[in-house]
């Protein structure tokens, strides 16, 4: 049987395969792709983000050889970095806390 | 309710810590606490590597600034390399098939 771990990787490869394959490149994400998946898939994460470009940054930003389309790699590596980003948040939470 | 996704990046965050915290500094990764997280947590991953020395080279790549500990960080990115090799496998397989 998978561990939680292993079953956070695939769930990773399933959500990404369920946007890319809707338009375009199946194994990539067009922006209106990645749009749907942030939007459906990371609502809590991203509800206090009230910047209407933020999508078109976050393209420009994931989309590391420029081709307009995020591949797995760029994907993994946003989820990497919000990943980091949450656990800072809590490292520093605990500190605060003296834990 | 979090999305499948934000659950599968809070068990990146959670798994890391449960074992973090048993020894040494209880934000980073001993080689100990890496070898029984990977022996724990990623069973099926690594249950057909067969290599004796996979954790001392598994924690020297890791390990990029080199204070012989893991932290969150390279942990994920650890997370994020098994991840893409699954998703790369998964994606040959899908194209023999004609998928």
């Amino acid at each position: 049987m998978p561990t939680q771990l292993e079953i956070a990787m695939d769930v990773m490869i399933r959500t990404f395969h369920r946007y890319s394959c809707r338009e375009g490149d199946r194994f990539k994400l067009s922006k209106g792709e990645l749009k749907m998946l942030l939007q459906r898939e990371l609502t809590e994460f991203l509800s206090c983000q009230k910047d209407p470009e933020l999508v078109d940054k976050m393209m420009q930003d994931l989309d590391a050889n420029k081709d307009n389309e995020v591949d797995f790699n760029e994907f993994v590596v946003m989820g990497a970095a919000l990943t980091v980003a949450c656990n800072d948040y809590l490292v520093e939470q605990l500190k605060k806390k003296g834990k």
